[in-house]
C-alpha cells in the first residue's frame, strides 16, 4: 500500500425525504445562493419546488442559473461566474447530476478570482478559496457529490478537461434515491457504467500492484452496481435498488477506494472525453464503448489482475489465466449489451473514419493528464477495438 | 438501506515516515499540548522521540500524561483533565493504541466543562466543544483514530461504558504501519479480532436486513483482516501486511461500513466489556471467547445471513443453510485457535462459576445501551457456550 492523505469533509444526508433539509443545511454558508440546475426534469419531478420552499424557509434568496448541459460547457460556466459576481453570491446550490455539480464547482472556483476560470483547467492557476457548495443529487453516476473533481468542455476549443481540489468538495450533499425514480433506462445504465468505469480505472491502473483491501472493496462495488442496475431497470421505483446504485456510485469516486493505490491513470475517461467533446455523446454511453476495448488491450499487459477480476466478479474459475482474463471482459461486455448500452463505435453514430481525429484529440489529453504509455499508436490500437 | 448522515472530518496521513509530520499538522490547533501515552514501548521504539522532536520544531510545548492502561480507567482520565485545566492545554496529542486515544477523547471532553467527566458516560451531559485531538497510532485494532467513540472503565464502580460524539473525531490521525512492527503476536491477533468483531457486530445486527453494498464491503474487510494478520504473525516486519491490517481496522469502525444499516447493536462488546471490567482481560482476547459463542446463539435466529457469511468469507458451499451457517462459525473459531487466541472462558483464567456475575454485569450494560432482547436468560445462555 502506498502512502496517502485522506480527507473528505463532505457531509452526506442520505435517504428518503431528505431534500427538504437543504435550507437548514445551507444556511450555515450564507443567505444569497446561486441555484445551478439542468433541464426541465427538476421542475417536472417536483424537486425544484421542494428545494425552493426549503431555501425560502431558511431565508436564503436565490439567483437561478438553469440550463447546464449534460457535458457542461465553459461558456455557460462563465455566465454563472458573471451572475455570482453581479449579485454577491455567497454559496452555490447544485441540484442535478454530475454535470450540474461539476459546473457548480467551476463557478464556485471562478467567482472569487479576477482571471478566467479556464485557467484552472489549463493548470495555470490554483484553486484557493472557492464559494461553498451544497448539492441535491438526482442521478447516480459521477460521484461529484462527494469529491473535489470537475470536468468541463471548452466549447470554443472542443476540449474536455478535468481538474480538482479538495476545497471543491461539497460542504453538504443530499442524496435521496427516490429523486432518481424517474431517470430513464438509458441514463440509469450510463450512470452505473460511469461508476463502474471509475472503479475499473483505479482497479487496473493502480501504481501499487499489491492492494488486496482496495481490490475487494472495488470488486464488491462492481458486483453491487450491476445487481442494483438490473433491479432498477426492471422496476424503476424500487427504492433499495436506487439506494444501492446511488451510494455505490458515490463511493466509487470519493477517495475511499483509491486510498493507498498510489498514482492512478484515467485512460478510459481520457479516450471517452474525446468522443463526448467531438460527438457530444453521453459520457456513460461513450465509456460503455471504450471500456471493453481498453480492457482487451490492457489484459495482455497484466493478465493476472484481469483473471482475478473475472474470478471474483463473475465467478469464472475455468481456463488459463489469459482465458479467464478474457472471459471476464466478455461477461462485462455482455452485461452492457443486456442493459442496452452501446459497445461499438457505430452504435454511437461515430464512423470508424473518426478514429484518427479521436486519437489526435485523446493524445492531446494524455499529455495534459501526464498519462505516460499512451502514444499515437497505442490509442489508435485501443480505438480499433471499438469498431 | 436506511437513511443516514455521514460526516467524518478526520484527516488521515497514512504511510511510512509520516509520524514526523505530527508537529506541522498539530500546530493549526494550538501551542500547548497534553501528550497522552501508555506504557514504555513508545520510548523503546523511538517513536516518542520522533513525536517530541517534531512538536518542538513546530513550537508546541508538551505536558506529558503517560501511563494509560490497556482498559483505560476513569481515575487516570480525571488526572489528565486536571492537568489540562491547570496548564491551559489547547490540544491533545494521543500516541498509542485505542485505549490511549479513548482516554485522550475523554480528557478532551472533560477539560472544557465544570462537571465530572463520567457524566458524559452516564448520558447525563452532552459533549459540545471538546479540545481538538491529533493521534499517532501504534496498534491496529480499535478504529478510535477515525471515529468519535470512546470506552472508559469506571474503576470505582467496575463499570466499562462507551459513549461518543462526532466532535470527538480526531482532527488528524497519523497511521504509520511500521509503528506496529514491534507489536507482539498476541496483541497483533487481539487487534485483528477486535476489528473483526466491529465488522461482525454491524454485519449481523443491522436493523435493515437488505444491505448488499455494506455486506460485501464488510466481507472483504474480514477476509483481508485474516490474511493480513496471518502474514504479520509470520513476519512481524512485513510492511504490506501491517499496512493492510492497520487500514482495515480503521475502516471497520469509521462509519463507512455502518452507513445505511440503521440501528446496530454491540452485543459481543457488551458481554466482553464485563469480562474486561471484572477480570481485566485484554479486550481482543475477551472478544475471541465471546464471538463464537454469540454467533452460535445468533445463527439460530438468522441462519441465512450466517450462511451468506460462510459462503462469501470461507467459500463454504456444501450442506443445508443451517449447516453452512455453523460451518462458517467453526472456520472462524479454528482461525482464532490457529493464531493462538483464546476461544474458551478457561483460557482467560475466568472460572465457569463467574458466569452469574458476568451475566448480571452484562445485563446492566444491556440496559444502559438499550439493547432489547438481551435478558438474564439470554446472556446466560450465550455465556454457557463459552465454557
Amino acid at each position: 500500500m502506498r502512502n496517502f492523505v485522506l480527507e473528505n469533509p463532505t457531509k452526506i444526508l442520505f435517504g428518503r425525504d431528505t431534500i427538504k433539509q437543504i435550507g437548514a443545511e445551507a444556511q450555515a454558508f450564507g443567505t444569497t445562493a446561486l441555484l445551478v440546475t439542468g433541464c426541465h426534469s427538476l421542475q417536472a419531478s417536483g424537486i425544484h419546488n421542494i428545494i425552493c420552499a426549503s431555501l425560502k424557509e431558511s431565508d436564503i434568496s436565490i439567483i437561478p442559473h438553469p440550463g447546464v448541459k449534460s457535458n457542461p460547457i465553459l461558456s455557460h460556466v462563465r455566465k454563472g461566474v458573471a451572475l455570482c459576481k453581479a449579485h454577491g453570491i455567497e454559496l452555490i446550490i447544485a441540484a442535478g447530476g454530475g454535470s450540474v455539480i461539476d459546473e457548480a464547482k467551476a463557478i464556485a472556483a471562478g467567482s472569487v478570482v479576477n482571471h478566467d476560470v479556464w485557467k484552472f483547467f489549463k493548470g495555470k492557476a490554483s484553486i484557493t478559496t472557492p464559494l461553498p457548495i451544497c448539492t441535491v443529487l438526482t442521478l447516480a453516476a459521477s460521484g461529484s457529490e462527494m469529491n473535489g473533481g470537475m470536468v468541463i468542455t471548452n466549447d470554443e476549443l472542443n476540449l474536455k478537461l478535468g481538474t480538482g481540489n479538495k476545497k471543491l468538495c461539497p460542504k453538504v450533499s443530499i442524496l435521496d434515491p427516490s429523486a432518481t425514480f424517474s431517470v430513464p433506462p438509458n441514463y440509469t445504465a450510463y450512470g452505473a457504467i460511469d461508476a463502474i468505469a471509475h472503479t475499473l480505472e483505479f482497479y487496473f491502473t493502480a501504481q501499487d500492484p499489491n492492494t488486496p483491501v482496495q481490490d475487494r472493496f472495488m470488486e464488491g462495488l462492481i458486483i453491487n452496481l450491476m445487481e442494483a442496475c438490473n433491479q432498477a431497470l426492471n422496476e424503476p421505483t424500487n427504492y433499495p435498488a436506487r439506494a444501492n446504485l446511488m451510494w455505490c456510485a458515490t463511493m466509487a469516486l470519493n477517495g475511499w477506494t483509491a486510498a493507498g493505490l498510489g498514482l492512478v491513470g484515467f485512460p478510459m475517461h481520457m479516450i471517452e472525453h474525446s468522443m463526448s467533446a467531438l460527438y457530444d455523446v453521453p459520457h456513460g454511453a461513450g465509456l460503455s464503448v471504450v471500456i471493453p476495448a481498453w480492457m482487451r488491450w490492457a489484459a495482455t499487459k497484466q493478465p493476472r489482475k484481469f483473471a482475478q477480476f473475472a474470478e471474483r466478479v463473475f465467478m469464472i474459475r475455468k481456463g488459463s489465466v489469459a482465458e479467464r482474463a478474457l472471459a471476464g471482459i466478455e461477461h462485462l461486455q455482455r452485461w452492457f449489451e443486456r442493459i442496452k448500452s452501446p459497445t461499438k463505435l457505430a452504435a454511437l453514430d461515430i464512423p470508424s473514419t473518426a478514429i484518427h481525429a479521436l486519437t489526435t484529440h485523446s493524445l492531446a489529453q494524455a499529455k495534459l493528464w501526464r498519462l505516460d504509455g499512451y502514444h499515437q499508436a497505442t490509442i489508435e490500437e485501443i480505438l480499433q477495438l471499438t469498431i
